[in-house]
């Protein structure tokens, strides 16, 4: 029985996902951060050592555990791949080199109440750089050009990155005279939800605004703009702060890089907060078009204190693909195919069972050349063979003779053929997947 | 902190890690496998299902659930590939196409103490086929043929599949008399661990034996061939039963199989037992050469009735190698090595702050040709761009001029390049993992 949250693929969605995830890991590669896993389980205080309590941890405990005895306890599985990392770099400092770029493709876990789109056993893709000391800003500016490359050379819709920096609303918010800004960026947080009326009043109700200074909060998030338009609109609305400044400088620097090396990925979208996240600096999220009303699908940002030991602090920023999320989405929506449903090109017939060997050399050769190729199960009626390739959408069959031929079955062109260097059309090689 | 029995591997393994699962994956596609990964997660029923005491499950529980709900109770973590294949096959038999081969690379979870080379969260690639009804012994020959294939294109040691078939155990433990094979099979199974001496004597205290019989049996357990000679060394023996030709006829097949497209690569090897499976035929063993004294690091075999719905039987036949364990054997006799500890080919420097633009263009060209590449985190003197170029052992360091150039650090050699040319030795593209 299929288990609420834990979504299974069947084999075709399967093949989609792992070419997703080979591009996304080529790409991070080609980017140079290094791969890592770290275990699935985490100590308890670990996992609630960012004072996260929103995400739902799974406890474990070993079925045959003597009850009075202190089993493995307050194991838990790791709710992202974040906290895990924090701890391995501590961890490990002495052994890593900084700054250290890694990436993650892991399953993460939450014991939520699973909705639309939600999922308590999950894929993440995460990409972070972190350093000892200080993290030059330019590594903000590269994580959308990573996320956009990765995800660009996908058969999947078009992405759009927003981008806003925690700095902007802070040093805003205080520049207008609210000291309460952790709760008013939770509040704007829930524009996309209740809408501005409700925001307003909730500002006035409990962030201790006025209606003038909830009416600017609500003017700065409603700033959008795909080029460094935004700091003049900003600047406009009369609000002055040193941190603000900052802000805008950095936002403006992300926006002008992403502009040079991937015209139309990044937007500054100053409603982006990420509310209940550790982030201090730049936050991103991730669109895809034509699907905006998933929300976001990736997202990531800067966070100053990602570990500290006390004696030593390790500044990061990263970025994060929902994989299942993205992919549930467009599954859902049928927006992705594949040509068939089996990695095999080639079927090699088998004339009797006593040819089993020599059908078998076929195969061999094929495969050694790169081809993949099964046999033929039994001796059946070549009809009967021809049908097993074609309800798996195999494009070949071939047939042992002197000479060998091979069947293209969708075409039906049959044609005389070497094994030793026969090549099917690059396209028909592998599965082919397209939106 | 470490936790005992969940291994972490640091980036440079992952790296081999990776690259032997990409050949794994590899090859088993090419054997025409189709890619499943099933939830983490079963019921505890279906856990337990097949009478399996012996692999301690680890249970979930949700840390904020409430006691006195019933909250997802009895979910546990799956603690091999086999059991969640077969609810799977069962589960989705109307929607899948007969025979089914699928491969399955996940983590699996066992809650045991944890012992030199035993984990309790490790990495297995199963691959299985599974049909209706009936299952064409040939499959069974294909089996040690795909993980040679998968295994023999890794820089690992060689590896040496050991093939039994419990119907010959079984046959002969019948023809000679003795009624409770299991506990026969169970006994033999210990040879390696307590020795000849110490089996024929449980043999005769706990299986019935008579001294003669547990000779007998003995004399079979140490026939051992790499040919069809196994056969008449067991005839020899003097024992007949109808399953034991049965079971004769069939090693001799794999083993014949295996001699024509893989010679050297299988050995007829009678006291594999694997005393605690449900296997029903063929079983199968792998030893790395040099490494036998730490077990077999894949195994697998025949079970007629993986899932049995009541009104439908599905044998299967199937393998799985056991990637962190044999991995956790060769880390620990330092006996594969990686070329560089980053997916980074080259380092472009960066002159000037000023300059980033102009280097992160470089960067990006190359790139686009499929040429892993990191810019310089800081502007600091060239000396210390080549040390974080070096420490990483990242192969070449870019420095951008009029024109370019490229050094190879290992050489000290510096030539003119073009990123929109220039061409690492394909040797130095991507990391190179050896022996």
């Amino acid at each position: 029985m299929p288990i609420s949250g834990f979504p299974e693929w069947m084999p075709p969605q399967r093949m989609i996902e792992q070419r997703v995830l080979d591009r996304i890991r080529t790409t991070f590669e080609l980017y140079g951060f290094s791969p890592l896993e770290t275990r699935s389980v985490e100590p308890l205080d670990t996992l609630l050592s960012k004072g996260e309590t929103s995400k739902e941890v799974y406890l474990l405990r070993r079925l045959q555990a003597d009850e009075n005895t202190k089993d493995d306890d307050a194991l838990g599985l790791h709710f992202d791949l974040t906290v895990p990392f924090a701890r391995f770099v501590m961890e490990n400092a002495g052994k890593l080199q900084f700054p250290f770029r890694r990436y993650q493709i892991q399953k993460v876990w939450r014991g939520e109440r699973p909705q639309e789109g939600r999922y308590r056993e999950f894929l993440q893709a995460d990409i972070d750089v972190v350093n000892r000391g200080e993290l030059p800003f330019h590594y903000d500016c590269e994580m959308p050009l990573v996320i956009g490359d990765a995800l660009g050379g996908l058969p999947v819709p078009r992405v759009r990155i927003q981008v806003n920096n925690r700095k902007i609303c802070e040093g805003f918010y205080r520049g207008l005279g609210l000291t309460d800004t952790a709760q008013v960026l939770r509040t704007v947080d829930k524009l996309d939800k209740i809408g501005p009326a409700r925001v307003a009043e909730a500002l006035i109700e409990t962030a201790g605004a006025t209606r003038a200074q909830a009416d600017a909060c609500l003017e700065l998030a409603a700033i959008s703009a795909d080029d460094g338009s935004f700091v003049d609109t900003v600047r406009k609305l009369g609000v002055t702060d040193p941190l603000l400044d900052e802000g805008l400088a950095e936002l403006l620097q992300v926006v002008e890089t992403a502009r040079e090396h991937a015209p139309g990925l990044v937007t500054a979208e100053l409603k982006i907060a990420r509310g209940l996240d550790y982030y201090t600096g730049t936050v991103y999220e991730t669109l895809l078009e034509g699907y905006e009303r998933f929300g976001s699908i990736s997202s990531g940002g800067r966070y100053d204190n990602l570990a500290d030991t006390g004696k030593e602090r390790f500044p990061g920023v990263g970025y994060s693909i929902g994989v299942s999320r993205m992919l549930g989405v467009l599954f859902g929506q049928n927006a992705l195919h594949v040509s068939r449903s089996v990695p095999t090109c080639v079927l090699v017939a088998l004339p009797s069972d006593e040819q089993r060997p020599a059908s078998d050399r076929i195969a061999a050769a094929l495969r050694k050349r790169g081809i993949p190729t099964e046999v033929a199960p039994t001796a059946a009626k070549f009809g009967k063979q021809i049908q097993y390739a074609d309800r798996r959408g195999i494009p070949y069959v071939w047939f042992p003779g002197e000479p060998d031929t091979v069947k293209d079955i969708r075409s039906g062109e049959q044609v005389e053929a070497d094994a030793a260097e026969w090549q099917p059309p690059a396209g028909d090689l592998h599965p082919v997947i397209a939106g």
